[in-house]
């Protein structure tokens, strides 16, 4: 039998493991999609060199547009990254009938929406459920098991490298910069960790959960970032003391038609079940109108995960061949995008300070609150004031983003307040 | 445009929350199949019952019949429960080219196979997601995220009445009967509880379940079970001691093209991931060769969870049946099914024995278990020895059940063991 022929863009670490499972797995690929799967032609930067599987060197190239203008090739695999020539490949992929799996985050959360219009107009798949949370089928889901539902709010611990480094800060009292270079000597944080320890790949990953599950094209731009450097390990101290644990979580939440979607450090309630989401691990919590909480969880990067993801995807988009209903799933963004306004947005803040040490001051900062209309919902001095002034905690009741700004800004005014040390949203 | 022609049996809990998402939901629900849906007739037991929606009276029947062979319907809902009756409603649906979406976890365990083959026959669709975990899209995620990978164990919290039961055990310190009864007055267990609190109904999900991962045809006579009817505080307590949570899991497990599925009160290790799931709700372990851990956490049951799956299988159903591609998911029990004998099951074990306070006794019990090649872990005596004579805890290293039989067999004969009060298997 004639088998489907694919091209891989990319022999790295889960080009590698793409490979391995076709070739490991050919039988039950086969009882599924009902032809063999042939990986025809493989795009390396440097044929010459060794690698960790024996792959026909007559396969490999060093020139991509070989693959993607290959006739033979249904099917093109992308796994080498980056963002400005992959998607021109890509582009010119679909233009010939190609379809396309990809696990390319950073494509598809900038030019998502152009790739699956012209996925559209071609008649073509384009399915990338390993760019978030690799091992987790969390696209098809928001895809295809929350068709009747309406989500209400997606929560994502999706950087593995964060969550690691959190984890380790929370369980063994470790600071930030040390657990940080351990991360970067096991591997798993790069040597410049900036896009994931700033938020940024938490924010690419949730520009695309966003879109899927509120069906409006929200852009990178629309998500409101902020990393972890400068957590803390006495935050994460007083998080604790308090019964919570500290998370960048990416947050996604709509109300009526308006959304918001940001990625910051969050102080999480231990009872929720995104705070014991320990390690390198990934999990999305979704709360829709009628299923109420779900949480997925499972990891979110390493090479058989994000190639199981792939090789799903591949399966996918050979049945749909077979059965010639490519090209179904790309316009999903079909409804207008309208974020919230800060006075819209709403949340429970924690604010520690750093306050003079003498009779009033509280009141100064009560009076603030009340001027804005923030309800306090805890005051705490969690240790004896000392001679450089003492420490307050407050917890707020749900109050706006734009309200909280403007406490912060009264804040700024009122010589009684040294600094104000951290802000973290509260949730669960 | 003509809508789809739906006809549902049913209308308690969840035929009303199918009623209420589809008439709530129709603009959503008709941008994502093309047309609208409508329900076009509906069983019910009492025709002049009053409801707590608003239906046109004239859609009601009592007669089941009426709906089977409408020429009309399209789409048969069946959330009425029931097998045998049920059974033959839903194979006359199929032989008159209708399409099946049911919520009925008993007939699929049952009688699975055989309408999934008739539905295959006549090129219908039987979908089942609301069968298994209610709000938690596992079915399709066994049959589509995992089409890649090869699972290797499922462990499933599949059971909310009996999770319940068991949080409140374990958070409370309250007894099994006591608990029991509270669950009965709120609802969460049945006046007559058996088929919950013996593992049948955890063991009919786990018969679906493991049929999907292992592409096996697994019935309900080759499940293990054991209910947490004799789970005692003590139990419990001592599992706390020794860092576990007691849980009634589901255990599917396969080595190479062996089997095996079991239901029973497990001692399950707190950093594991099932440990932390309370309360009523379910959650599916999934352990696969390539991808991993991961799990899938949400609502076991509800009106609206249940419902919210129940409709995503219609839409699916609707979207193959413009597609043209129905009835091509029914026989995915390909392969032969192998069970493992009591040889090939391994486990770790937890043991509590009451035994005779005086010398020699240990060396006793660590003789049988050297004699049948079982390694002990650990040995604990947990209180100080009274007159009616000393507890001891033993946990063992991986055992098969055989071995573990032989060792309970053993101790029968031993007169310094008065009593083996607890045998539970450890997890995580």
């Amino acid at each position: 039998m004639k088998p489907v022929k694919v091209g891989l863009l990319g022999l790295g670490t889960v080009g590698t493991g793409v490979v391995r499972i076709v070739e490991g797995h050919q039988e039950d690929l086969q009882s599924q999609v009902g032809s063999p799967i042939a990986i025809s032609k493989i795009l390396v930067k440097d044929r010459t060199k060794s690698r960790s599987i024996a792959v026909d060197s007559s396969k490999l190239t060093e020139d991509p547009w070989e693959i993607v203008r290959d006739p033979e090739i249904d099917i093109i695999i992308e796994v080498m990254g980056g963002i400005g020539t992959t998607k021109e490949y890509i582009l010119e992929a679909l233009e010939r009938g190609k379809h396309v799996v990809t696990a390319n985050k950073d494509l598809m959360a900038l030019h998502g929406q152009e790739i699956l219009a012209k996925a559209s107009e071609k008649g073509c798949d384009v399915l990338y459920e390993a760019s978030v949370a690799g091992g987790i089928p969390i696209i098809r889901t928001l895809i295809e098991g929350f068709s009747s539902d309406r989500i209400t709010k997606i929560m994502g611990i999706v950087n593995g490298t964060t969550n690691y480094i959190l984890t380790k800060m929370s369980q063994e009292g470790a600071a930030y910069e040390d657990v940080l270079k351990e991360a970067q000597a096991l591997g798993y944080a790069e040597s410049d960790p900036t896009s994931d320890v700033e938020g940024l790949d938490a924010a690419r990953k949730m520009t695309i959960l966003s879109t899927l599950g509120f069906r409006a094209n929200v852009a990178l731009e629309d998500v409101d970032v902020k990393g972890i450097s400068s957590v803390t390990q006495e935050d994460i101290q007083y998080a604790k003391r308090l019964g919570y644990e500290v998370k960048l979580l990416g947050i996604a939440e709509r109300q009526d038609d308006f959304i918001s979607v940001s990625v910051q450090p969050t102080m999480v309630k231990k009872s929720h079940p995104v705070a014991s989401v320990n390690g390198v691990f990934n999990a999305v919590y979704v709360h829709g109108e009628a299923v109420g909480e779900t949480m997925f969880y499972g990891p979110g990067a390493g090479e058989m995960p994000t190639a199981t993801s792939v090789v799903s995807d591949l399966v996918a988009v050979i049945k749909n061949s077979k059965l010639g209903v490519n090209g179904r799933q790309a316009a999903l963004a079909y409804k207008e995008k309208k974020l919230k306004s800060d006075e819209q947005i709403a949340a429970k803040y924690f604010l520690l300070l750093h306050v003079e040490d003498r009779a009033g001051v509280l009141a100064q900062i009560a009076n603030v609150f009340s001027r804005v209309d923030v309800s306090i919902e805890s005051v705490m001095q969690p240790a004896t004031p000392d001679q450089f002034g003492a420490e307050l905690i407050i917890t707020t009741h749900n109050a706006s983003k734009a309200s909280l700004n403007e406490v912060l800004a009264e804040f700024g005014k009122l010589s009684a307040i040294r600094t104000v040390k951290s802000v973290y949203r509260l949730e669960g």
